[in-house]
């Protein structure tokens, strides 16, 4: 149980939480109580390499000025060494009587904080505001788990699959309402990807725009994944994030690299090619599938190869929402194995196509290219 | 306004009328009542070259028995000389004082009946139980409009707007419901029309089943456009109704033709190459798309060509109605005229495709074939 005072206390913590960064560390907050119950100190965590939350508000305070009092934190306190020590030791060292905290740590190497707190006779109290602080850094948590950032693949297409006439053109094939779904969602994310044949077909600026055509205030990184020159007037080179170029088509690898830089949420819009591979490769966590009212017919699709090669390999999918944006429809899905009742799996055997362009164009090690407008 | 015992008496005459079967003429009920109104005579409509409804029911009195007497018809009594005389003059001849119909003809030369009974001295109320009336013989009034049947044309696609996996299996793309709503669409259609290629690609019954596999009460007549030869042991030649065969790429010859037999709605479920070719030519009413939420890729696409080169051409759907049909999604929509905001229109420049292919299927004289299984 947690006292009133201590509620109010996570709650504040919590705004503080939201000032640090997205990143490689999860956003923490900390507030200390007097035994009392006295505001002593708060702090946040700024990101990878500064202090954690806890160290924050207790390097505000007197040596002794917490003996006594009650540590209230969002995650619990790490007991790890890393580039700074473990947060378990410094409330001991610090005399708190008292931990509260709302989510338990999920990474093994931190994990073990509140047993350390307890062994030192701290009266430890976990899962208060433990929904507000999991919505917080679930993209982070998610990452522990499967140490590749959240993928979201989205793509606009005509009722019939396309994503251009035949000519090439695609301009407002879906509506200001879905176009405006899109930029909040990219807000959202950390990185936006796309392959380096849509930046050099349609020279997106890939950044998040309010509907006067305004910046957001935040931005994802734009990643722009292939083999071909990005020109150096490209558009996304004068986006606010400095982009990042991975002359590869090793997606795994791609992934990897992003969480490593902490990025926790990607948002995949590049084109067929690269939307296809996402999904071929079962890196898709998530589709957002923008479907105007129009037939197109014609050559250029909005999917492309999939992997699929018989009825029995259709890739699933779980349709999580479909919701009706102006004359535009969004459906929201997520991937899934083959159904129990479906065909028996036939193992996929790469058909001619894919043996003739597998050669050409080998996986291999990311090569990242930092490049800037410097 | 009509009396209780005229509006019960139209009801009756709205039973017997759908008793007649839906072809060329419209189905027309009638019940003949008495000065008292008791019930003297019944008749409704058989088709093409029989009696209409009011001469039935007249054809069963004693040349008097009417006399003062109303009649309750479910369609305004014609005033035209066809294969049998008008109703009007034979109502007039009978000597009936009073006739209660539900819809005006909207045949040009079949109107002026009400008219002429006035000019007769017969005291005339139309529009009774006229929203039945319409329901009943929409399609026939529909028809009388246009001069071509109501056309539905109806594909089953993958999300991604495939047809078919890479290799053409196509099996169960699409789950229970929507199969078993395709086939009480296609019982109430009067033709199901299908191209030569699909029919020999995939053998289909083309009939309306239930979901034990058992033929549904009503068939529709299977239809069959194209050039290559239907093969002699073809399942669609076990089918209760005699196909028709046209070897014609000529559509709207077709329409009219089955117009001219009395088909009033025509289901067109004949794979892609048909589907397109009705909707370039600007001959579907109204769109059935059904969408599992799988992905395929590949090349097996849903829709083709549908004279759509550059974006401000694009075919837009009024869309009618989203229906869950289990795991799968049925769109129902309506091709419509371009927005008024959408793109200048860039008049159709016939791409280099559709140069070769035309003049190697040029349009041809309709030249039905009416083969059976006798």
């Amino acid at each position: 149980m947690a006292s009133a005072v201590e509620i109010d206390a996570m709650r504040r913590a919590l705004q503080l939480a939201r000032r640090g960064p997205r990143g490689l560390n999860p956003q923490v907050g900390a507030v200390i109580l007097s035994p009392t119950g006295d505001v002593l100190a708060e702090g946040f965590h700024r990101g990878a390499g500064t202090a954690h939350a806890e160290v924050d508000a207790l390097s505000q305070l007197a040596p002794d000025a917490a003996r006594g009092g009650t540590a209230v934190v969002t995650l619990e306190p790490c007991n790890h060494t890393g580039r700074t020590g473990p947060c378990a030791q410094a409330l001991i060292d610090a005399g708190v009587a008292r931990v509260v905290y709302a989510l338990d740590d999920p990474t093994a190497a931190a994990a073990g904080g509140a047993d350390r707190l307890r062994s030192a006779g701290i009266d430890v109290q976990n899962g208060v505001g433990a929904d507000a602080a999991e919505e917080l850094i679930r993209d982070w948590v998610a990452l522990q788990r499967t140490g590749r950032p959240h993928v979201t693949v989205k793509w606009a297409q005509s009722l019939d699959g396309r994503a251009a006439a035949d000519d090439g053109t695609s301009q407002w094939i879906t509506g200001p309402a879905a176009r405006r779904d899109v930029h909040v969602r990219r807000a959202h994310a950390d990185a936006i990807v796309a392959g380096t044949g849509t930046v050099r077909a349609d020279d997106p600026a890939l950044t998040a725009r309010a509907e006067d055509g305004s910046l957001r205030e935040t931005q994802p990184t734009p990643v722009i994944i292939g083999e071909s020159e990005t020109a150096p007037d490209a558009a996304v080179r004068r986006h606010p994030r400095q982009p990042l170029f991975y002359a590869t088509h090793d997606l795994p690898a791609v992934l990897t690299d992003l969480a490593e830089q902490g990025m926790q949420r990607v948002f995949v819009e590049g084109g067929p090619t690269l939307a296809s591979a996402f999904v071929r490769d079962g890196l898709a966590d998530e589709l957002l599938v923008y479907i105007a009212p129009v037939l197109l017919g014609g050559s250029r699709l909005a999917v492309g190869d999939v992997g699929v090669s018989t009825i029995g390999e259709a890739q699933r999918l779980a349709v999580a929402s479909i919701e009706n944006l102006g004359d535009d429809l969004l459906i929201v899905a997520r991937p899934t194995p083959a159904h129990d009742d479906a065909p028996p799996h036939v193992s996929p055997e790469p058909s001619g196509a894919g043996d003739e362009i597998a050669p050409a164009e080998p996986a291999r090690a990311t090569a990242r290219e930092n490049e800037g407008d410097a």
